[in-house]
């Protein structure tokens, strides 16, 4: 028997248990070109809570009813495709369930002996694709430059702060507690760390970099994205990633002192990251060579059990984790 | 003697005539490399309105008891400079004051023969190349594209809308009253317009441009860049010139459905056109190039008296005027 967890109701605000219904099925049956996966490891992400809702977004919404859509990897059990066989390991947006059918073409095969699986979800996967294309092409990041970037203990901030490191910046990160700030600047190399839940962010960010900022990488939005409008560099980038303190609430804010780009000739760019999918290979050979290099640490943070994943995924909201969040099935 | 409004008091929301102060004093003697000009017509844009507060802006604040700062042409009645004599016309920021002394160095020499000299205030000067930098190098505006412009009857929007034409782009404009619309499709050559005094903006755009707006020029800010932001393609470029809909208030209002810009992979950039200062020329030829061919309709708005300045000025932000505002001393 197949578990999955289906989509059962659109949530209004912050998502509950009840969202998702769990439910036990028949295996899944493959046609041509298909491959039957046993899903190991399951990303989640702050980006599945947009695809909960029902407005448009850049992908479809999750139908009522539907597998919940995850990212994941996998061992191929069953294949009628000749690009892949019995016990291969491949990424996709295989959803959260113990068994999912791919088309081959859909799917990216994965080197388990580069690197352990769970990190193919973070630094190897979108999570690093994210911070890479995002700073490098949105944020268009020169060496030397000053960089802060917000949920920097996240999966996708703690890549964004290493990369930037790499190339020689001075880079402040912000985060929410004390360990995770120390984690930053202690585990990380970061030059400085904020903590949002006591410290006055505009504040230290004017401290740390006096100067200003030349790229924002933004994953939260709310008054981290003001604060941070508020201390750029002239011609600053700042890159829009995400906004996590915005997608569980009706009541969005913008960013009132947005005249700030006009002053200081900046831009506020978003992107997707899918759009990139023609140089994910450029990416994750930069990554895998800095990681390599001990330049990047990645850090997976992996809770166990595929009936857990309400209770898990909820965990993205409460700022209780650091590194990338993946569900082991 | 000289006649000058001096700037007594910060407005805090609207100016009134209280914040400005009349004064007659001694005729500006000029020292070496100075020249002295006979102001003849002053610009008065909404940019002045930025410039009463005292907050750092991309200059400095105009100090209390200066005098107000504005864009003028004027004669040349006096000079201790090679490169003027007595009777060459020039533009710069001479002020709100009958008389100017000048440095040569930050002087413009212009041709009274070519145009009328308000023009160079208006479609020749500053809105000119703020609309054609604005667009061309911060929006990277293509031929065919879709193009929609705020303030569109105002000295920049006017022009915006012109040189989009001139380029082959569909180009919508929004402006306020019945009057100004139908000078935007009758004269200007925009294909449609916009009342937002009447019309359902955001309505009004998806019905205009169904397929959505490649490049937004926003000279207002407010409701109708929240309106512009649901309507974007994907790639949009937003090109952030001003926001009068929020100079006057305390209580600024930021786009709170910037997150558009991520899902349509789009960007909002802002600027000054002081930057481009090097490139006017360029700038200035293409346009006058455009006005002779018919192509670019330039219209000034003149009124006339120094002393009736505060009154004048007023009528940028009552949204009574179209084309360029230009008081004549």
């Amino acid at each position: 028997m197949n578990k999955q967890w289906l989509l059962k109701e659109r949530p209004a605000g912050l998502p509950t248990a009840e969202n998702w219904q769990w439910q036990e099925s028949e295996m899944p049956q493959i046609a041509d070109e298909e491959v039957l996966v046993k899903v190991l490891y399951i990303s989640l992400d702050p980006a599945m809570r947009g695809w909960m809702n029902q407005a448009r977004s850049y992908v479809p919404p999750v139908k009522i009813g539907a597998v919940m859509r995850a990212g994941a990897v996998g061992e191929v059990v069953e294949s009628n495709s000749g690009q892949f066989k019995k016990g291969d390991y491949v990424s996709g947006l295989f959803g959260v369930q113990a068994f999912a059918r791919g088309k081959a073409e859909d799917l990216t095969a994965i080197d388990a002996n580069l690197a352990p699986l769970p990190r193919y979800l973070g630094a190897l996967g979108m999570p690093g694709m994210t911070a890479y294309f995002g700073l490098f092409d949105v944020g268009a990041l020169q060496p030397g430059e000053t960089v802060l970037v917000s949920g920097a203990a996240g999966a996708v901030g703690s890549v964004v702060g290493q990369l930037a490191k790499a190339k020689d910046c001075q880079v402040v990160g912000i985060a929410g507690g004390q360990e995770k700030c120390d984690y930053l600047t202690n585990e990380l190399g970061y030059d400085a760390a904020i903590d949002y839940k006591t410290e006055n962010v505009g504040k230290m960010i004017k401290k740390h970099l006096r100067k200003g900022v030349d790229v924002y990488f933004d994953n939260v939005g709310g008054e981290i994205l003001e604060a941070a409008l508020f201390n750029i560099k002239r011609g600053a980038r700042i890159v829009i990633c995400g906004a996590i303190s915005q997608y569980n609430t009706q009541d969005v804010t913008g960013p009132r002192n947005y005249l700030s780009l006009l002053v200081n000739r900046a831009r506020m760019q978003g992107f997707v990251v899918f759009d990139y999918a023609d140089r994910y290979q450029e990416g994750a050979k930069e990554i895998a060579a800095l990681i390599d290099a001990g330049k990047i640490k990645a850090e997976e943070h992996i809770e166990e059990g595929l009936e857990r994943f309400p209770e898990v995924f909820l965990q993205l909201f409460s700022g209780q984790k650091r590194g990338k969040l993946i569900l082991k099935v």
